[in-house]
């Protein structure tokens, strides 16, 4: 990022490194108030050589390669297994997230969930990332439209 | 962004399109609770065809070049006149924003600011956006460490 290039890793990211780099693979999405679908997704855990991890993330339709989602947010940790999740959605919705750290496997569980006027009644949502070497899996369950936490959504992703 | 390159402006994103692009320059900060600072700042305002915008902001130190302050989100119109910003910062904080749009500005007043745990008392933002040609004036007030809004950051950056 600008004039600093490759800088070294901030020690408070040695317990997730393994969450670096980009990652590219597809995912499958269901919740009782729409049809299920597919989709096709990059996300990228970046650094700048300070204490957080920069998080993005993409779907394209996986026939059309028209964008669907898209969601940004900072890592940060906070003790030696937990850390703090912040991410916001054009959809109107921010997440902020309690971090359990577990070897190469995260539990992010939303400790609070705001919306602007217009989004959609998400109230909680879980996310669980784990790597296995060069794959990365995530599901997320959902709380929405006055339902119980939920499965949401699921994918594969691959390293590079 | 990936399979969609140069897609069509969206229809509703006409009356922000003015914020469109990257925007460089220098900005400067105080507030009574830290020393006055100054930062080289790039903003992004980009649109991949839906009907939000998506904004990114990064500052470094002027004489090091080293990271500073970085933070995300979306500007999404509701209305004529009127749009919603979400954004969040490494540092903890994630703003939920009403956004008037006059000409070519945009005030937003947060209606909600969340913070995690180890995150500083932010309690209120207002952030001032203007263009005028080629440059991008923008102030900020904020409402931190159980002071009242007041005057944060003001900032000129040039277009491209």
């Amino acid at each position: 990022m600008g004039m600093t290039t490759s800088p070294a890793l901030h020690p408070d990211l040695a317990p997730l490194a393994f969450l670096l780099g980009s990652w590219s693979g597809t995912g499958h999405g269901q919740y009782p108030t729409i049809a299920d679908f597919s989709y096709q997704e990059t996300v990228t855990y970046t650094h700048v050589g300070k204490p957080f991890i920069v998080y993005t993330q993409r779907t394209q339709d996986p026939h059309t390669g028209a964008p669907m989602h898209t969601e940004s947010g900072y890592l940060r940790p906070v003790g030696p297994a937990v850390a703090e999740m912040v991410l916001s959605q054009p959809s109107g919705i921010v997440e902020v997230h309690h971090v359990a750290i577990d070897g190469p496997s995260i539990e992010m569980v939303s400790t609070t969930v705001v919306r602007t006027p217009t989004a959609k009644p998400v109230s909680a949502v879980r996310r669980i990332v784990t790597v296995d070497g060069p794959v990365m899996r995530y599901t997320m369950d959902m709380a929405a439209m006055g339902l119980e936490l939920q499965f949401h959504l699921s994918a594969e992703l691959s390293w590079g």
